[in-house]
């Protein structure tokens, strides 16, 4: 068998052909898990994906294996190394530094950058604070809300793990990003996704009334409307963000970058599972519709205005209105590398429309 | 003749085909009405799609019919019966038993919800002060706001029956709704159509600059730019909203559902009449972009991101980029229920997507 | 050869067939001025596409002449005249008069309208006033944004004269708009766009934090998230302007429409020059993705909901996804019109989607 290492972005084929084989550990914990109920229907997405996300990470070294596939496939990283909460410790101190050096260059924003930044000991704080003032108004008073959010976040320790991994996807991913702390303070894409995290663990937790009213402020202040029943995976970029609209019983994976306007949508016939299922690694482009439970496979890439009804299979490129795949339905064009990762939104498609203009 | 039955959504064949006919009354009333100047206009629409309202509101026990098309129109159903007064009534004890029951979920959200829904007696009050909290910055004083808003609501109760058709349509047809009091308060679409039936009241008075200035502020707040000129029915379901385009010119008539993104839009060359006229009970999905002068006929689907310059005629459904009718231009199918109500995005554009993917 | 006169938007065949040659004076400035650095790169656009705007604005009359081009080339019109002044002057007088006459309608907006517009002198407070209300929020107090706005406008009179051609532009083009003051105090496209060039200003004096968390304040409160890199010329209506992005490295020329939910995007594969040129006189509909270093040539339409990889020759009409080219690529129908002024959007291409419906 051929042996494939993973330099740079590059898919290992082998493992792409069989993902199911390095799925089977987590798979067989899902199903113990499913009878515990909704409560841990994230924690099951996340876990489930996440050995996926030790591969097409490119940038966490202590994570990234350069061993051939075969072996990795026998020998399953464990998922929370005592290395990772240091670094975790270390973005924090980061992003002070960061802020620190923003002051200085910036001297009118010291009172900004103090209260969102460089008073608090913790991510935690920051971002309970953070998204409370942007999501407060004259009758959801922040203080309210930096409870709340506080509560879960001190609660769960999954979700601000995946703060951070949110945080290190846009910084390596967006040209247009200069520093982690420019990202956590301004990202709208950023914060709206965060709000989502603690509106999520509300919803699960059956305290639906409160996640609503997070989800229409996030809606309001960010133009981003994500329903707190949908399931988000780590190391998301949700670029820009205006526009974006997530139903309900959508699940979107690991590592996945979706631009503005996009909708992942219902069909309107059913009030039961009714949105797409997004996998890792998928790159979805600006003002794409996908509608209905479809499946869009692990490193698909959507361009932009696509309008996509039916499933798209791993590693393939949909496109068009209504979407069609490169290469054709019965032998379409294989991707060898991660789009949610490589951003890369118009290699293939640029030459499928090289017709027309 | 066929007699036919409106057992749940189906249209009858024979009052499309002829759906003057049991317009006749209304359509005497309002050549009547054309005389009295521009302020009526709105009234105008209401009334003239009145009747075909009350056919396609599967869930107003009251105003649903089973006798037989024939003898229906005959026998022209009286627009405001004593009845729903009561049902009216009743709407505002209902959200203030839902409001209670949140609160009791929920405690942290007590001030909240006392401001906004408990502490008033009306449906006008409450939405007035909702809207007037929300629309609100230190340039324009809520209180302002606040007494502009309730002397247009008390002054026109047909907005305030407007406003209720739409929670009703917003509850039925939006399966993530869970009551009417989550509408009211986290609904930018609802909030930001009612916002427009308010500035539209004004802009017909002639009360040009301040209804532009609501328009302004909903566009800040809601991402839902409607002109104040637009002429909008009742049961109106603006899903999510955000990027939400309603030229000036626009005429929407009852039972209509209109997702985000959508542009009613006009072509730029003329500044007349220039904005496109939404029938019945139509549905149009994410994205799409209406421009021009053109009709969608009563009980039209268009698909997401569609772009339409082209009349669609009544029960047809149009998808693509240019849109084209499902079935053929010469021949489309015709649709027996009503999209604007069942919210049914995919059926027939998902066949007409297959052989994409 | 034959003599055209600029009568009505008719653009004349000569001048597009050899723009370079009425440009030759412009782009030798602009070779000096390239040495100088990052600083001037917006003065070079906004010096480079000047003569253009002098014959494609048709209602400046002093700017706007009737002599034959072949004279025009030979003797190019002086850029600030000292007559430009007085009626930039006249500009806030007017609208000064707007606002009394406004207030007089109706006096519950006085307050409003003396903070925003009666208590300046000139526009350049009344706009630092204004953005700095609306932009403000608790952490970032309207005082600090005040004074950076301010600072920004009284040392760059360029920027007071974009502005003003900004106010001219969509009081001409959008038959919406009523009154300079409706725009400046509403229209967010507007207000976005000059939020932009200040942020633009500090972005390449290296100020980039503070540009970056204006940009992020603009996305927020506008849903129109432009990139404080991006270089914008005068004269420029962004018509709602919701779900707009612009991506870092894109250019704008003089005199172009862009609509809502337009995209002018990166391909995500380089971090370099990565996003779209627009030309002089260009139009873009809703909704439309332009992606990549593609050039979109001088008075080009791009029609709704359309996607474009490619580049778009000058005075051809692209519409669809992917794009194609009206007459088609060989052949492509020539625009007599300018489009970014004319605001045209639908002719041509609704004959193109006649067959469909």
């Amino acid at each position: 068998m051929s042996v494939h290492f993973l330099g740079s972005l590059l898919l290992s084929h082998s493992f792409l052909a069989n993902p199911l084989k390095i799925f089977v550990d987590s798979s067989k914990k899902q199903d113990k898990k499913r009878s515990v109920g909704i409560h841990n229907s994230r924690t099951q997405v996340l876990e489930c994906n996440n050995n996926y996300a030790k591969f097409c990470r490119p940038d966490y070294p202590d994570q990234f294996s350069c061993v051939p596939i075969s072996e990795i496939q026998t020998q399953p990283v464990p998922v929370h190394k005592d290395g990772e909460d240091e670094e975790d410790e270390d973005l924090w101190v980061t992003m002070k530094d960061e802020a620190r050096s923003n002051v200085h260059q910036e001297p009118i924003l010291s009172n900004y950058y103090f209260s969102a930044i460089l008073s608090h000991d913790v991510i935690e704080s920051a971002l309970a604070d953070h998204l409370s003032v942007k999501l407060s108004d004259s009758s959801l008073p922040s203080g309210t809300l930096y409870d709340l959010f506080m509560s879960v976040l001190t609660d769960d320790s999954e979700i601000v793990t995946a703060v951070k991994d949110d945080l290190r996807a846009v910084k390596e991913r967006d040209p247009a990003c200069i520093s982690y702390v420019q990202c956590f303070l301004n990202f709208k894409g950023f914060l709206g996704c965060q709000a989502h995290r603690i509106a999520h663990k509300l919803w699960s937790q059956d305290r639906k009334v409160v996640a609503l009213v997070i989800q229409n402020r996030v809606s309001e202040v960010c133009a981003l409307d994500i329903h707190p029943g949908a399931k988000i995976g780590r190391g998301i970029l949700l670029d820009h963000a205006t526009g974006v609209v997530i139903g309900e019983t959508a699940v979107i994976g690991n590592n996945v970058s979706i631009l503005h306007n996009v909708t992942l949508g219902g069909t309107g016939k059913i009030s039961g599972d009714r949105h797409p299922k997004i996998g890792d690694g998928v790159l979805i482009g600006a003002g794409t519709c996908v509608l209905g439970n479809v499946r869009i496979g692990d490193g698909a890439k959507i361009g932009a205005g696509s309008v996509v009804l039916r499933d798209v299979p791993a590693r393939t490129t949909a496109v068009g209105n209504p979407a069609k795949l490169i290469g054709g339905k019965q032998n379409p064009v294989k991707l060898d590398k991660i789009p949610g990762l490589t951003m890369d939104h118009t290699s293939d498609i640029s030459e499928w429309s090289d017709y027309v203009i």
